[in-house]
């Protein structure tokens, strides 16, 4: 009869007796100490010798039967099941994961992504989502993959009102942000070839590469993309930034918009996506149209937009409205996908927008921003003399460009920004194919959404000095 | 000199004035009725024209310029810009949007998705919430696009001690939802070949063939995935559902995890991806450990499960355990990208993981779906007379097969079911080969997740009624 090895182990902590004899017996069957086929001793007999009760055995015996360790034989008992090992544990053919970089420690932020969560409207926010948690338990179930249809009507409204963006609400598809979404269209895009903004942002290549497509740049002067460049480089899609460039800030004018437009229209497929990030907070009259909305619903318009820039970084509800066209293939590839927005977030918006706290809110942080824009613009020509400094794009938040004609070159202007504490980045750091696109010289992005008003003045004097 | 035809609206609801003109503009513009390159009227003369005040006038002729339909030249005034229309609008070459589909009014919802949101912890998760949202201003800004540090710590102290996972928290990736997760690891593995069971769930199927790999079907039999079909299919990445097959319940033994350790093994790069859904509600001693923690972490195991079962579908925290050797690939193609969970939700749930309340809800979930479980096998052993009818994989929620060897064939089993209003799915609705995999007949596949207590005794009858 074979012989099971078991040391009891006892005090606090110790697991329970049948799980230490389990794992004694698995421990013996890996090891190869207990033979394939052989019979266990009876539990009476097993519990008798090693002074346990036959319950427990009898417990331990069922876990390793459920285990696959023994196999139960009516009327004649345990037996011990084949086991080989695994193999030495393999290594997957990849590099040494890269250690997480830590945050430097600056001074200024200017970096582009930067948003004042201060203007977060905490008390609104925070009531009706406590409304929602205890009013409404049917939010617990699953909803609808594209989203609520009420946030969708609400979103769709918002659109149509401030954004010019002509849609039903079965066209909108909300999301856990742009980069998701733009992952699901560019899978239904896979294999095709994605013209992208140079300069430009360098998230959605990315996306749009690791969704199987080929990307290519295609360059940028003062009104955008240009479309006889795009004409000629053979793509047939193009992610675009039509309202404020990134990130030169360049707005797009309606003829460009419909020689865009023409392009799409010139080749069955064509498709756009309009990424209209951050014209929530365009500081003139009003934000311009969308294109989405001249080329109307059917049109070969994605739209793009998100909540996170103009709420707060972390609350992950972006959108999309595909064209008419793209909802049967949309939904037949991921029309079985289930939404990736908690739906108390989604009705906590819904009810945000439909009550009139988003537009309020906005307006709010448009002042704020512009105000900052105003000031950090009027403390740098302070600080370098009237006529030194250049600023473009800044009709729209939440960045601009700074030129320093007289100033030293680029690099080092960003390099010598860095040294004294100051983070942003050179207009050539966005390039795509450096050297291609004409861009004015001596040219930094400043990014000013994250910028503390306490801080324009110091601000301002470090650069003239670094510079 | 240009004419310029303007009828003035009035009345509620009307637009403002420089609205209206701007829209009159562009509008001839785009007819083509004002040539490019003429020059518009002076504003004083054009206001003094229409009755507008000069003010109106000089409004609607920058929003004109900001969009790019008129140009301006400093002192001499505004010129029409060049605009070549869209054509007629571009139709995407795609079939027309299929309706959504209306839920059908089931009496019985036997599906497999449901579980009881009556569970969820509502004042706890909203205390928590409350707690946070007041508290943690910090949390609205941008956080670790694997989800937050503490978080993922609080998952991997709970997947060590209750699913034997060995891994650090630097390996754990947060996302909204398994659906998401899979599609990142997809992409990573685009152009591979995946094995899926069969039967099985059929969206991760759907997942991996819209990340770009093509899709094929292995055998399950009483013990899971069959390793020689597995082997012998060409395969170099394998989905598989080892604690609880879906949908036979089947567990796979030690034996046969260990061979399929030695087939990832056996060649570089093979890829194993454990999906341990519903492992949280095992009924017997305890659930099985994964095979994650079997290959150790750095072995050839993804591990994937949500929260969004446990807590409440409309919850979107899922979370993937990477092997050490794919987290470089995973952070330069995906590290960019933000996570897709809002911090309000994360850090929520860590708190109610750290607090212990996530293992005390599970306790008690797991008794509700236990006693729900054993009421509905009973009342069905008691319609349908002792030994009439077989149940498999009962022990792990939320779903288990009742076999009818005397009833009629398993479509008219569901086509019966279904006419008496009961929703659920026969066995081999799961088949990705139909007819390829031998299965139990007369079987069908019954989700009591979301079953009322007080609905178990009158199903009962209505399926021995129709079967």
């Amino acid at each position: 009869m074979l012989r099971i090895s078991f040391e009891r182990a006892a005090g606090p902590g110790a697991p329970p007796l049948y799980e230490q004899l389990y794992r004694a017996v698995a421990a013996q069957i890996r090891a190869g100490e207990l033979a394939a086929g052989e019979r266990m001793p009876g539990k009476r007999s097993l519990a008798a010798e090693l002074g346990l009760s036959v319950n427990t055995v009898d417990t331990a015996y069922q876990l390793l039967a459920a285990e696959g360790w023994l196999a139960a034989r009516p009327r004649s008992g345990f037996f011990v099941c084949p086991y080989e090992g695994p193999l030495a544990p393999p290594r997957l053919p990849c590099g040494a994961a890269p250690a997480q970089q830590p945050a430097a420690a600056w001074r200024y932020d200017l970096s582009t992504g930067g948003v004042d969560t201060g203007l977060f409207p905490f008390r609104t926010w925070g009531r009706i989502q406590k409304e929602l948690l205890y009013g409404r338990p049917e939010l617990l179930a699953h909803g609808h993959p594209q989203g609520d249809g009420d946030l969708r009507q609400a979103i769709a409204e918002y659109l149509r009102a401030y954004r010019g963006v002509d849609c039903d609400p079965g066209q909108v598809v909300v999301g856990a942000g742009v980069e998701y979404l733009l992952g699901l269209v560019g899978r239904l895009a896979a294999g095709r070839t994605a013209a992208l903004e140079d300069p430009g942002y360098g998230r959605p290549g990315r996306i749009l590469e690791n969704s199987g497509l080929f990307c290519l740049p295609v360059p940028v002067d003062g009104q955008g993309l240009d479309p006889g460049a795009l004409a000629a480089s053979g793509a047939d899609l193009v992610y675009v930034t039509p309202s404020h460039q990134f990130p030169t800030g360049a707005v797009m004018p309606a003829g460009r918009r419909a020689a865009l437009l023409r392009w799409a229209g010139a080749a069955p497929g064509r498709l756009i996506l309009e990424d209209d990030y951050d014209s929530e907070f365009r500081f003139g009259l009003r934000p311009l149209p969308s294109l989405q909305g001249m080329a109307g619903r059917d049109g070969p318009v994605v739209y793009l937009s998100t909540f996170s820039r103009s709420l707060a970084p972390s609350i992950r509800i972006a959108y999309m409205v595909l064209p008419t066209g793209l909802l049967g293939p949309f939904r037949s590839a991921f029309g079985s996908y289930s939404s990736t927005v908690s739906r108390f977030e989604q009705q906590t918006l819904r009810l945000f927008l439909q009550r009139g706290h988003y537009v309020r809110h906005l307006a709010r942080a448009r002042g704020q921003y512009k105000a900052r824009m105003l000031a950090l613009t009027r403390a740098l020509e302070a600080a370098f003399g009237p006529g030194a400094l250049e600023f473009y794009g800044q009709h729209t938040g939440l960045h601009l460009l700074l030129r320093f004609p007289g100033g030293p070159p680029e690099a080092e202007m960003v390099r010598a920004a860095r040294a004294a504490g100051v983070r942003l980045a050179g207009l050539t750091d966005y390039c795509r194919a450096p050297g291609r696109t004409p861009l004015p010289d001596h040219t930094v992005v400043l990014g000013y959404g994250a910028l503390c008003p306490g801080d324009v003045a110091p601000l301002a004097q470090v650069l003239k000095k670094a510079w």
